[in-house]
């Protein structure tokens, strides 16, 4: 069963969207959204790849590295940008992408 | 936060989404595949909208009414669908969007 | 075959995903960004929702009057807002919205 | 702009997605059902990637060589295994996959 071989990725994954997506929505409404540009665009990547990434696991597919790699990429470059910022939505975001691009990364070794 | 406002809707999305994931692979996979071809249609757009809504969801939507009952119709459709299969991907996967489509009827009431 | 049936929708969905996107980005480098924030959410839920309905629509989905009301409500809130202002790219969304909106009610009225 | 750029991507993204979509339904209908679930599998698969690739393109990503690997993976394979079948729909979509491989290669080779 591919959604229970691949929980914990899974589960990285809903989370980094999750994160993703209130770290964007908050990031609209800072007093200084000049600063908050390239996190409002990297959010918006992961949390879209998070989410085509999880159902594409939970599918059993055949491109589990191709996805992975795609995934940490992202994953690893919107969480060095959201780290960047005293946000408390952005450092949980950070923290969030951490995990998920270790995650994904760990699926590239093994796969 | 949307995404806590919305807690219990999001987890039925979620576990709808790999529910019917699950089950279409699992039916992709049964020797009387000719009887389950309506269960692995419905069970990709149930998938689809749940993992849409969820995302539409965590972004704090203001088109929540309309997304709840796009997503309360196909899981009820899937639902039914599923429940008259023995399967047990399908019995669980009934379980699932019935639950869900439960919790999008909620917001319906309450949007 | 619902891909000729539903070409004129299906084109529009497709330029509307298309001018949503640009507007998007061009917004979040505009230097009126403060009061391009509301379009920029609106940019991303409006391509969301069309790139899924185009999707749903070329697979002959059974949920063609749901997902036209989303799709029509998301398109007119975009098409409001991007009309409200000067920039090219939002003229320009603005247009291909409303287009797109039209085209959703249409299949409304007929579902 | 992005979606200038890179409109023959665009283009061969949409056409394969659509011909995906169409030929998953099609197969679905088929009455040697149970020699076509790998073409059902990687039609969805496929049509997935090539919607979600062509929406970070017209967003400008950063990341167009992990989504071109990615997309020229599933592309490849969904082509290989539908010309394997002498349906039309199959045959249509092998060449839409194969035209779409191409041109993310080519993204590939000039990231």
């Amino acid at each position: 069963m591919s959604h229970e071989k691949y929980a914990q990725v899974i589960q990285a994954l809903h989370e980094c969207m999750e994160a993703c997506n209130h770290c964007y929505s908050a990031c609209l409404q800072e007093s200084d959204l000049e600063q908050m540009i390239e996190c409002v665009r990297l959010d918006r990547e992961c949390a879209d790849i998070c989410s085509n990434f999880e159902q594409a696991l939970t599918l059993d597919t055949q491109f589990v590295n191709e996805y992975a790699q795609l995934c940490a990429s992202v994953c690893r470059a919107c969480g060095d940008e959201c780290a960047k910022h005293d946000h408390d939505h952005c450092q949980q975001c950070a923290e969030a992408c951490r995990k998920c691009a270790n995650e994904c990364e760990k699926l590239i070794e093994y796969a």
